[in-house]
């Protein structure tokens, strides 16, 4: 038995939710108030089997990494929308935490 | 030292904690919004040292665990109260989780 | 890697916010309703490289010990001020755990 302990952004928090829903992984949301440098993130803790870890992490991983999207900021100049190019921004990242369980009930 | 974190169902969460208070365990109460299949549940964090583990588990186990109770559903036919059979409801359950502590600090 | 969970007033856990900023150490706040004893407290969880963990104790040290502040209470007897003498008071103080960390990601 494993804790994960795994911080997202916000925006990637349902779909790892409902990824955790079909691989019936059971996870518990942390509220957390944006540490100063996390603010818009949602923690969740999961407790699973040994054998499942890789697994949970590779949920986790395909829901939140850090990646690229682009997109494509209006511009308005004096009542006329330019023509503007997509820019790349990156959204997305996890940490995540795998810690030591040594005992496990459910009563 | 060890940390419990310990996942019950709100309905007995006073039970719980009134039990800690009792005890002179010292618990920190997680804000968590439902994981989906937990919702309506609240976690507790508990700093013990390794001696009081199984009294704290003896009380988790006592105030939470999963049980049957018997509830009687009225059944209202046509303005009229028929005689019913209590039914059996599974209610309560906890998950706990021992996680190993390698330095405490009181400052 | 460790995770460090420290439970503070949160009257220090401002002080405490900023020097973690400061120190760029990344820190979430936990939403932590008061457990019985420990109302008005603030929950930190931080993850940080072994080597140091030693800074981090010192930054939660320096921010929230248990200390001794004077403050002198205004008496007011039938209309009239009266001199009072500074009093003793303890604020502060921390609960700190270190927990292990078996594997950590960055995704
Ligand atoms: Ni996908
Ligand atoms: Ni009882
Ligand atoms: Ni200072």
């Amino acid at each position: 038995m494993k804790m994960i302990i795994a911080i997202v952004q916000d925006k990637d928090s349902n779909n790892l939710n409902n990824a955790f829903v079909e691989a019936d992984v059971r996870a518990t949301k942390l509220a957390t108030t944006g540490g100063f440098l996390r603010s818009g993130n949602t923690t969740f803790m999961i407790g699973i089997e040994d054998e499942r870890v890789a697994e949970v992490l590779a949920l986790i991983k395909h829901a939140s990494s850090k990646r690229a999207e682009y997109i494509t900021p209006p511009v308005n100049v004096e009542g006329q929308v330019e023509r503007t190019y997509p820019v790349e921004v990156e959204v997305g990242g996890a940490t995540v935490f795998v810690l030591p369980v040594e005992q496990f009930f459910h009563f």
